[in-house]
């Protein structure tokens, strides 16, 4: 087939993808091919229980308010952005979170407006939430966490989530979280969630979490929210320590566009009401809490803005870990390493690039890539037994690993992305509706 | 007008710049809408000359081969990539620039293959291409420099070059500036050139430079390649320090897409021949030099992988230089204010995600941000005067300035970039050919 029929196949692929994109637009929002199959069933986290509301702070027609409150007893920590911009929400929490305090709690979050960037008023916003959200259940307002996402630098028109507060905490139940998880999407396309058991001590606790997010941010929303609820009993500086490791390892190893949200956040409760308690180095606890995590985590990815592709990137053999972590972040992030995964090419070159850049230490000539389990680089240059048409029949796959081993020393890293896309483009340079 | 029939109108405009897109793919390569009218009449400058030819090392029916000779007496300063992975030719380069020799000197560049990611084998072909270059100009070989952009990873015929030198001596001279410009260029759709003349004590030295690239690295190819020579009289040491403080001003604040290329050269050539000789601080020739490396610099980003507009970033009131600089390629990297900026969107909420993720000292109530002339946010939220018509007119211009002061101290930096765009995906995911 000549160089030219090839290019016509091209675009005519690529006018197909456009017109579905086309249509897809026109139309309910598509769900990512990457989605699963549907909501997880997850498992029940006593002294915890879920409401969601329609309070129309954008939307029309759909739930955008969540309320969750613990029993009495509960431990919550936190993670949340680094941005030197982030919302009044974000700070509002982090100078709550790190209490010894054992008292009831809530977690109120809406969307379609992230309260970002919204200046004092913004902080009049949170205020009025948290002293609504405490007269309705009768905690006090510093055990109430609040979340936004949406729209950035428009005033929260939070009397429409304070009107709200007595019906959601009226509808309060223990088997809400699924409805809670669709309250919080903003360009999800869909609702996130996973659940774990372990057993300790012949006990079972229980952990449920669910997730938004589909771009560190996106089309003026799209924040990453994360809520994990456990019935373990875990002590709250302890809970902090375990959820700041976890996230290393989980939600801070993934990437769809390299923007960070001005409202990230990340809360994990421990409501105590199983009775079990867990000390700050239980492994089969964390075990359980780390797929937890991770899942959630993939799931961010795999909804990605435009994504039709999932890529693991695993460094071996560097410096240490955070060189691995560097080098693996700078292959997910490079736009021209998700381009070629997009167009299924085998562009280990382009990988080559994005390492040489990371600032890790690298050597030419220590350096192999594998796509998949197929060697495709090393000595410094092409394998000698690798096929090009072997990389690419590899690419064609939905799921991707890409792997490399830097040779220096013993450091390692595992990360996640998706591909960039035509439709990544078309999401966000459209006009703010 | 409704919500549904502005999107269906935005619909319309997507599908006809597809369809232009497909209609040019099919075609001649397109011309960067924000290309220059033609090439630059470039001053001649005395003692360098310049041959291209067709070897053949990638593309039929084109030169793809430069050879620049310059005379006894000339200086050579140098800056590359910092790439862990960087190419032959560039660890070659930094291996001979430096010395303090005035021999005569040759720059021999080719494109089609980079001669990235070769092994040894690599680093034989750029000893095979001095040798052969040393032997038909008489010059000795630690005088001859080399650069090579195209596919990374595939073995470079080195013997086509070789078989060319002969042929590129004989062809030498001192007009034949904007064909060398040509024979270098990828994926870029125009040649670029900038020349100036500065008068020094009553008499005129000339200076002329060329430039390649349109992307940090590209479809497997668009490394940034430049060289500039003046015919003014300048030491070594003068000609390094200079031409280093002038590319973090200059090239080192451009972005096409934040990759950076394993193979990315600039060479400063004085060939002493007009008899001025110029010092390390004088001030008329710097000004010169820098005009023409800026303007070399915007030629780049104007031809970067898909753009339609220009963007000039600048930061004010950071807490030094450095930070003001992190802060603008922050806002000038991110893929969302990119798009935004494709999209015709003045989405100032995009760029205050971008300062805060940057890592630069911020303050959401001491920010300011302008587009243009328009004041946009201050005060920590959208400015009273801003009406987003005002917005949205603006962002329809090719060329535009985003300003934003961060109120902490007295750092400023300007940056230039282009937007994200259905173009540079299509370039990007393209089958590698």
């Amino acid at each position: 087939m000549g160089s030219k029929s090839k290019k016509i196949k091209k675009l005519q692929r690529k006018l197909k993808d456009l017109r579905a994109q086309l249509d897809a637009d026109d139309g309910a929002p598509k769900v990512s091919p990457l989605a699963p199959t549907g909501f997880p069933d997850l498992p029940v986290v006593a002294g915890v229980r879920f409401a969601a509301a329609a309070a129309g702070v954008k939307y029309a027609g759909r739930t955008d308010v969540m309320l969750a409150v613990m029993d009495t007893g509960s431990s919550v920590a936190g993670v949340f952005t680094r941005s030197a911009t982030r919302s009044s929400n974000v700070l509002d929490c982090q100078a709550k979170i790190g209490r010894a305090s054992t008292d009831g709690a809530a977690i109120i979050v809406n969307s379609g407006n992230s309260n970002a960037f919204t200046g004092r008023a913004g902080d009049g916003s949170v205020v009025a939430i948290c002293a609504a959200v405490a007269e309705s259940t009768g905690l006090p307002p510093e055990r109430v966490f609040t979340s936004s996402t949406g729209v950035i630098g428009e005033r929260l028109p939070h009397e429409r989530i304070t009107a709200k507060t007595a019906e959601l905490v009226a509808g309060l139940s223990a088997g809400g979280v699924e409805q809670a998880a669709r309250a919080i999407m903003t360009t999800d396309t869909f609702a996130k969630g996973a659940g774990a058991e372990v057993t300790i001590g012949g006990k079972t606790v229980h952990i449920a979490g669910i997730a938004k997010g589909s771009g560190m941010i996106a089309p003026d929303m799209a924040t990453m929210l994360v809520y994990i609820f456990t019935d373990a009993q875990i002590a709250q500086a302890d809970l902090q320590t375990m959820l700041a490791g976890l996230t290393n390892t989980t939600f801070n190893c993934i990437t769809v566009d390299s923007d960070t949200s001005t409202s990230d956040t990340l809360l994990l409760v421990a409501t105590g009401a199983s009775g079990v308690t867990v000390g700050a180095n239980d492994a089969d606890f964390e075990t359980g809490l780390r797929g937890v995590m991770r899942d959630l985590a993939h799931q961010v990815v795999r909804d990605g803005e435009g994504a039709t592709k999932f890529v693991e990137i695993t460094a071996t053999g560097a410096r240490d870990d955070a060189e691995a972590h560097r080098a693996a972040m700078a292959v997910a992030n490079s736009p021209l390493v998700k381009t070629a995964v997009a167009g299924e090419d085998p562009n280990w070159g382009r990988v080559v690039m994005a390492i040489g850049k990371s600032g890790a230490e690298a050597d030419r000539d220590r350096l192999s890539i594998w796509f998949g389990d197929i060697l495709v680089a090393k000595d410094g240059w092409v394998s000698p037994d690798y096929r090009e048409k072997d990389g690419a029949d590899y690419m064609t796959a939905q799921d991707l690993c890409i792997r490399f081993d830097l040779g220096i020393a013993k450091g390692t890293a595992t990360v996640w992305t998706c591909d960039l896309t035509h439709g990544y483009i078309t999401i966000n340079a459209d006009y703010r509706s």
